[in-house]
């Protein structure tokens, strides 16, 4: 849109609340209906998308950085753009990402969980993250970033993308189809890929048994990329260092599923990325989207649609 | 020492292990007797130390980064050149130390404490060291580390150190007795500084008082440092986020105290420097020091006996 036309009317659902009102205003929307928008921000889950959706809206936001529950319900045409908030929760999930690894890594897991001073067990279970090499399964925003705090902290981050292409700061970035030979050279692992049929299970029990005893597993993707069930085999036996989890599968993982009570194991509720920080997340994001919308550049996040991310 | 002198005589103690051998011979040195000998490399704690130490003893390196057990005992004298393992040990200190922080600010102590799905409960204990202002008291090797760590992680460091010397890394640094300045600012406070009459209790009522009920503490390096009843205190009623503590006073921590029982309180049984690492960084260090006493350049931890550090 060049300068001197009218600023371009973007549809919010009813009852939005004002940030996203003034999210988009600052970005140099018009907030208007649906039927007379070229735009939507949508806050709501995929069941709450208009059906149908009006042929003016070229442009869709959702408000999750995770979008299968759309892919799997085919909510996503091709007839328009559709955004997801890919990235903007890099910052806070990455931290939450490092912060899992440490808790591992550091002994705390197991420190804890004690009432008394057993030095010598938390000792026993105290490595450190300097020096060793991370895998980081899966190379978007969070992926990236969890690279760049890995190499300020002295670890040496190995990515795994769809493609190889090489992510900043990583010592090397091989492809998914290569994907079986980084776990020799592989200290612990994160799992930062999006969910799709070709990542479910991409942690299963033959990966498991190829890591090390001291080595550490940290999901802050989706719980379906580990094999739950070889997950909680692979802990009970020792075979590898412990898991900290912020995502499971089942989620919410219910009472007393044999995870809640497997050794090493930490699990924060899906809390990596937390309610108060989204909203403020998701603002920014919004407006930076709108004005990049009113000046016809790229947007951030856009999906392919036919890749399901 | 010039070329073609004669390599100096290094002194270990009976029953030295093997690694402080080769490091001393490493560094350019020749292990031999004490009588004979020019410098010492003492393993063991204060009452091991050769009384009297003979006057041809020209340097002490001792083990340990924190030496105010020396000093109490008075074992160290003028005559010679003392060092320490100070800074030897920053790296995985400063790790572990950050490694804390994130365990309070992320939530995980208190997901750590579940057994269940506790979504709402564990978000509102999760914030983000990201633009938090995290004022790190003593900036000595390890300090010095920990700002590094904090800064990559995009927190925002204030130092505190005796004279108030810039600190790379830093957004301020304030000499000591300007510390009460600080307290109106900081989100969350890592405790590194050495064990002195100065320090004792730096951490106290007053302090407590003046931080936020999301403010973490970090201690990682001596138990006196906080007023471990006042922290108590401040936990029990919720002034502060939450208590994450390596060292303690009195340590070890004896069964029953109520800081085992104080909420969103982590401790870990001094394991920062897990013995591992310990001794790998201890010999690099030997080797460091014998390498730049055979070289007549300045020694690395050279301890101010009068100041007690």
């Amino acid at each position: 849109m060049s300068m001197g036309e009218a600023k371009p009317v973007i549809a919010l659902a009813d009852g939005a609340p004002d940030w996203a009102r003034a999210a988009v205003q600052a970005g140099g929307g018009v907030v208007g209906p649906l039927t007379e928008a070229s735009a939507l921000i949508h806050l709501g889950g995929v069941s709450a998308l208009p059906q149908p959706m009006p042929d003016g809206i070229r442009w869709v936001q959702l408000p999750g950085a995770g979008i299968e529950s759309y892919i799997k319900a085919r909510a996503l045409d091709e007839r328009r753009v559709w955004t997801s908030a890919a990235g903007a929760y890099a910052d806070t999930v990455a931290e939450h990402a490092v912060a899992l690894l440490l808790a591992g890594v550091r002994g705390l897991v197991t420190a804890g969980a004690q009432r008394s001073w057993q030095r010598e067990l938390v000792a026993s279970r105290t490595t450190g993250l300097r020096g060793t090499v991370v895998t980081v399964v899966g190379a978007g925003g969070i992926g990236r970033r969890i690279i760049e705090l890995l190499a300020a902290a002295g670890a040496v981050p190995l990515a795994v993308n769809r493609r190889g292409r090489p992510v900043p700061g990583a010592r090397e970035t091989l492809p998914a189809e290569r994907l079986d030979e980084v776990w020799a050279q592989t200290d612990h692992v994160i799992v930062g890929a999006p969910a799709t049929p070709d990542t479910r299970h991409i942690i299963d029990a033959s990966v498991l048994a190829r890591l090390k005893p001291t080595s550490w597993i940290v999901n802050i993707a989706r719980g379906s990329l580990i094999d739950t069930d070889a997950l909680v085999a692979a802990l009970r036996a020792g075979e590898i260092g412990g898991a900290a989890l912020d995502v499971t599968d089942p989620e919410p993982l219910p009472d007393g599923h044999p995870l809640w009570s497997a050794p090493n194991t930490l699990i924060t509720p899906h809390t990596a990325n937390p309610p108060a920080h989204q909203q403020a997340a998701l603002a920014a994001r919004v407006k930076d989207n709108v004005e990049r919308f009113v000046a016809g550049h790229p947007l951030l996040g856009v999906i392919d649609v036919a890749a399901g991310y």
